[in-house]
Parts: structure tokens; sequence; C-alpha cells
């Protein structure tokens, strides 16, 4: 990957607003831009972060009213000299600023490639940049939380922490291999050890928070556990359609509602189709069974649904649950039963009057922690970190091993090393990532950006 | 109409793209954006015309990285201290710093209401505010060029010529009523009518461009006649599929193609449909020639398609064009009569095979003059504007009929002034307009304009 000194123009906003703006960026960005810009002086004298106002033209033939806003190197978003053009939000103008940029000097920018340089020139590690995209595809809260969290560079940080731990273990082993023939012992073993697996724990609590950022990304599954006329879709219903409301509430905001999947205060659910659980020899039924049994251990909250008028307060589950899943016991149809009892911890509910609605809402809301996000721990959510940490865990517990065998230091250190690179592919900084991994992350941008 | 003094907010972008840009506006718009932004320092200490990074956070809670860019009045669009937030371009989180700048002390923004209040503070007139949504919904060269040539002012000059010159007229006639003892004529009645009556051609000449602006804005009015197996339809698909292979060239730019209403060349066309004409005793056939003479009357370019295997070099037209219309001859199924002598001045093509169709583009693109309205006179191409001057022509013809019958000087400059105050609502400067003309113009804005 050799860094681009040419100078590139897109559009970063949509077509369609009140107005538009376009990013001109490159060593000469601003003499291109002066070449179809009136301003009251040229751009190129302009300091950094001041904005013009002026005419676009195409020769004498007016094109658009604009104000420019200068960038300076290093001072901008790709560290280049950069303007951002602001016009008119007519589609024919945006095309026409383009075609004077191009025919300028300028080429137009592939996606991503703003990002790709503001990462080439230090701007952002890897793993911010990749946060940048999910910030702007953002569409509730949690996702937002997350890629707010991952842009910050609390990830990152956290992984630097890692690193530089090991790379203190690997100095301390290279150490003992310039005095080998003394046969001294910088790096106690058994305190070595410690640090490692202390390591591994760390990194295995990453891997494990894959589990909680891929399903706030994709919607955090719930298993919807009851026989088939307890209301199931009349409560998917009843909540997509609280969503619809309050979602036609926000003027311009406009979203794909897919069907099971019900963002609930900013936290998208995703809702898993099981079938009923009793016990029975049909092989069909048998199979339904395994079939809930399935999404109920893909499911982070099983929500067990149960006929008001069937409740004989000595429910069992009839499955168990892992330390990280939250059961919802859920008694529908409570307006058919006045004065039922509820079983302990059990939320009432009537799906098709909306009785109790809001409370399972709550429920299923607070199951998932969502502001702890802005502020707390690394949470990893991105299937390429996790395979950056599933790598560098599996060569952690073989330096382990090596260290347990006794095996030579020079080996043990090389292995260290090997966990240091793994962790290192995530953030990717102060060296340059493959072509192919650039590749792979920017072509998901979109052009602008 | 009051001048709000409250500040208002709203999105200026679509939402959809790398960025997206927050206008806020107001007496308080700097402050207001000082409780939300954190950056190096507080925006009221902020030069106009400068642009600031920093996050804008809800509390503790991070929301995004954003520029901020500083206008103080009167130096801004509205001529109000203003602030343009440039965040990330995710839904989320215009909704979120929407929702802070509305709970910090602004209100989201009424469509246009950037434009009224840039309007009421006189730096727009009401022709020119109109220009600037007509530029924003501009999609093609046309388009652009008429609302260009209107924002920049054209139009509200030469009317302003007109007024002038009215109101000199006015106050000759005013002064002879001052002096009404003596019976004095400072306006000499012969000049008076005579600087009216080339008033009065210029006022219609004005009302006469309404036909081209309305052409351009809607699409200029083609009437295709031929009989029906002279391939009509073979030709409009042939030109609608030229313009969608190029529409399809430009990235980014998405168009609702309308059946019969081709884009030639950044001009909009509309085909209309007609029936042939031949002589006919049938009363059907004798309804379907009317439809046709009707739309030859619509259209500004007659395109006459003859059959290339039918002509006998003796056709006369069957109907006769006004001097504003232009006729195209084309000669169609060329490829089936090699080595036959056109007409003089048709266009011989084939619509089923291409040949001859760029030169037929050129014909139509030819007989709309599109750059000169860069450059050249006032076009009119609102109907407001079109009902305003069709007012003041006939204010002006009755002025003219009471100088005709020597009625008192009194009541001719009262009559003047009428005139000048119908040309007056076009641009409606130094003055306010009713609340009902506000509303009429500026619903039509989309917000954040």
């Amino acid at each position: 990957m050799i860094r681009h000194p040419d100078t590139i123009a897109a559009p970063a906003t949509a077509a369609g607003g009140a107005i538009a703006v376009i990013r001109v960026s490159g060593s000469d960005a601003l003499a291109v831009c002066d070449r179809i810009f009136r301003g009251r002086a040229p751009l190129t004298e302009a300091d950094g972060y001041t904005v013009h106002f002026g005419r676009i033209a195409d020769g004498e033939r007016f094109v658009d009213e604009v104000l420019a806003t200068v960038f300076r190197a290093p001072r901008s978003y790709t560290g280049e000299d950069s303007v951002e053009i602001s016009c008119h939000g007519s589609a024919f103008i945006i095309f026409e600023i383009l075609r004077l940029l191009t025919a300028s000097g300028a080429r137009m920018a592939e996606p991503g490639e703003f990002t790709i340089r503001a990462y080439l020139a230090g701007k952002l590690d890897l793993a911010q940049a990749e946060a940048v995209a999910d910030l702007i595809a953002s569409s509730s809260r949690a996702a937002h939380a997350l890629a707010a969290n991952q842009l910050r560079g609390g990830f990152s940080r956290a992984l630097d922490t890692l690193r530089e731990r090991l790379l203190h273990l690997v100095s301390l082993l290279e150490l003992e291999l310039d005095f080998s023939e003394e046969e001294v012992e910088f790096a106690g073993r058994e305190q070595l050890r410690e640090t490692m697996e202390e390591i591994g724990r760390e990194i295995g609590s990453l891997r494990e928070s894959f589990a909680l950022g891929n399903a706030i990304r994709e919607g955090v599954p719930v298993a919807i556990v009851g026989t088939p006329n307890v209301g199931k879709s009349t409560l998917l219903n009843r909540l997509l359609g609280e969503e619809r409301a309050m979602v036609s509430e926000i003027a311009g905001t406009t979203r794909d509602v897919i069907e099971e999947r019900i963002n609930i205060d900013g936290v998208l659910f995703r809702f898993l189709d099981t079938a009923g659980i009793r016990s029975t020899d049909d092989r069909l039924e048998r199979m339904g069974i395994q079939r809930t049994m399935e999404s109920i251990s893909r499911a982070r909250i099983v929500l067990r649904m149960l006929d008001a008028a069937a409740i004989d307060g000595n429910e069992a589950p009839g499955f168990s649950l892992r330390a990280d899943q939250t059961l919802l016991t859920v008694i529908n149809k409570i307006d058919t039963r006045p004065g039922l009892t509820l079983p302990a911890g059990a939320l009432g509910i009537s799906a098709r009057s909306g009785e109790g609605i809001d409370e399972l809402r709550k429920a299923l809301r607070a199951a998932v922690d969502v502001e702890a996000l802005y502020h707390g721990d690394a949470v990893v959510s991105s299937s390429r970190h996790r395979e950056a940490l599933d790598e560098a865990h599996e060569a952690l517990c073989s330096a382990l091993e090596s260290l347990r065998d006794g095996r030579p230091t020079d080996l043990l250190s090389e292995e260290i090393r090997r966990v240091t690179r793994h962790l290192g592919t995530i953030t990717a900084r102060g060296e340059i990532a493959s072509e192919e991994v650039l590749g792979n992350i920017f072509s998901k941008f979109c052009i602008g950006k």
C-alpha cells in the first residue's frame, strides 16, 4: 500500500438535503479548488479552520454560491490539505462541482479513501477507522454506544496495555539470551507464568465480550418459548406496533423494520422462533423441540411465555440456562383470570390489550446495559477483531505449554512475540496493514468518508 | 409576520451520507451550542467564519466528534448568529444532537425558516428566496440555469428598473399636483404615453418569457406528429434508452424517469401524444385530429415524422405554426430506402437502428438556448410572478386608458402606483410580504433551508 499523494474529491453527504458537502483532500486540494472557486482571496492563502464565501464558476458560467472550509496539513481529518465545499443540495450542482474538480486535477475518491488516508497518516488506528464506519451506520443507541467506545480508543488502549506487558516479558527473556552463558534468569518462570495466565484471562474476557458486541450489532437474540396458542405473535405485533408508533414520531428517521427485529428504547432485539416444549415420542415434535433447544442456547434472553388459564403454580422450565443468559417468565392473558396470583418474578401481561407490555419492554431493555458501554470496558464487536483475539489466545496457550515444558528461552520469546503480533493486527498502529486487510475494511465504507 | 428572535435548529443535509450538517440560527445560537459542545474554547468567544473541532456530549456521555462553524450576525445566511455542526451522518447521531439542541433552548425550525429569516433580514428579496428552493430542486442544467439567474438577482434588477421608471413618472405627476393651480405639465402627456407603452412592452415580454420558463421547469413540450406506424414509440424508446444509459454513468444521481419525459443534454423535454392527421369524415378520427391540433398549439417544438417509404417529395404539413414554435421534419426508416433524397431541412433517422438520432438530439437541444439563461435576460418561471406581472399589465393598460381619456392627474398617478405595487409583490424588498404569501412560498421549502 503506497501513500497516495494525489488529490481526491467526493460528496460527503447524501443528495436531497438543503445543502450538500463535497470533500477535497490531497497535497493540491487548495490549488485545485482555487481553479473553480471565486472568493475574496485564493484558498491557497487561507489559514486552516477558516470558512470562505464565494462562487463556483465554470469559466464565466455561474454554478453556485458556496462556503469553502480550509484545513491545513496536518490538522485535518486526513492529515492532508483539505477543503470542504458546502453547496446547495441539488444533484445537478453536486455533479457539476465534482465534474469541475476532476477537470481541475482531482480524481473521484474510492469508498473509505479519506479514512484510509487518515489511518496512513497515523490519525486513527485501524480499530478506530473501522469504528468510523460503524458510527456512521449506527441507527440505535446501543450500536452508537459500541462504535463510540471503539472510536474513542478504549478498545485500542486495552490492547496496547496487553501488548506492552507482553513486550516487557519478551525484553526480559531476550536479556537472558544476551547473558545466556551466565545462565541468569531475569524473568522468574513462576512469575512469568502468572503474568501470561493473567493476560490470557484478559484476552479471554475480550473474546467473550464479542457475544455482547455481536448481539448489539445484529440484535440481542431473544427466544420466546411457549405453546403455539400462548400469544407469541400477538406479543410480537404488540411490541412492533409500539415501535412503529414511536418511530413515526421521529421526523426524518427512516428505518427498515425487519420482521421479528424490534428496537426497544435504543436496543435492537432479534426474536427467535421456537416450537413448544413437552415430552413426546413423536419424531416431528422431537425435531421441533430440538430446534427450540438450539434457539434457547443461541439466546441471551429467554422469554418463557405461559397462558394465565393454564398455570398451576408448579411450572418447571424444562430447560436450564447458562450464566450469561437471562430468563424472563411472562404470564399472558392475565385479563382472562382476574385476581390470579403470579408466580414470584413473573410478569403478568395481556398481549391483546397491552396491559403489562411497558413493564416487559423495561425488563427486556434492563437485560442489556447500554449506558455502561459509553464508559465501561472495551467490547469486541467485529469478527475481524474476534478472529485476531482467537489467534492471540491460541498463541498464548502454546507459549504457556512451552513454558510448562521448559522449552528454550528463544523459542518462548518468539512465541510471546507471536501473541503481540496477532493483537497488533487489530489496531495496526505504526505498521501498515496489508493491502488485502485494508481493501476488506474500507470497501465497506461509503464514498466520501 | 413578526421577526422571530428565538433560536432554531434543523438538519440541513439528507440522512445517509458520511457526514451530516445541522444548522442552528438565532440570537442564542452560540450559547445554545456551547451547552452541548466541548471544544478548546467556547463558541461564544469565536470569530465568525471559523471552524472548531470538538465533541458533542450529553452530560458525561459522548455523542460524536464534530466540527462547528461559527457565523456572526450580520455575516451569515440568516443575518443572525449561526452555527453549522458537521457530525457523522448517522440517523441516530443527527437525532441525538437535535434532541440535545432543543433541550438546550433551540426549537426545531419550520420548512424554509432559515430562508424566511434571510429574507426578513434583507439578505435576499422574495424572488431570490424562491430561487433558493428552485436551485436546491434543480436536477438539470436548464432548471439550474433558470434558478441561478433568478438567485443572482437578474430578474429582480429588471423589475427594479421598471419600478424606478414608473416611480419617476409618478413623482413628475405629483409635482404637477403640488403646482396644480399653475396648471404646469411636468410630464408631457405624449412622452408619458410613450414611456408607459415601452414599460408595457417590457412587462409583456417578461410575461411571454413565462412560456419558456415554465417549459424549462415542467419540460419543453414537443408534439410528435405522424401516422401510428411511423415509429413514434420506437423513437421515444430510443431517446429514453440513450438517456438511461447516460444517467447510469453518473454515480449517485437518481431520478424518476417519467414516461415521455426525456432529459436531453440537460434540458427536460415532454413529448405530447398525438394522433395522425388526414382529411376524414369519421367523427372519432376528427376528435383525434382535434387533439393533435391542441397538442401542436401547446408545443414549443413540433416534430413531424414521416415514413421514408411513404414520402413523395410533396408533403404539406397540414398545420401552421406560431413564431415561437420550431418545426423539425424527421424522415424515419431511412434504412429501408437507401439513396433517398431528403426534402430540404429534413433529418433522416432510423429509430430502430439509431442512425441519425444524435443529430435529432442536437436539433431538439439547439431549439432551447440554455446557456443564454446564465447570462441573458430575465426569464419568469414562477406562476406567482406571472400572476403579478399579469396584474401589473392590466393596471398599466387601465392607466394608459385613463391617459388617453384625459382623466385627472391624481387618478393617473394612483393608477401608475398600482402598477408598481403589483411589480413590488414579486421581490417584496423593503416591505414585509403578507403572512399568507410567505406561508405559501416557504411551506414548499425543505426543513433546514
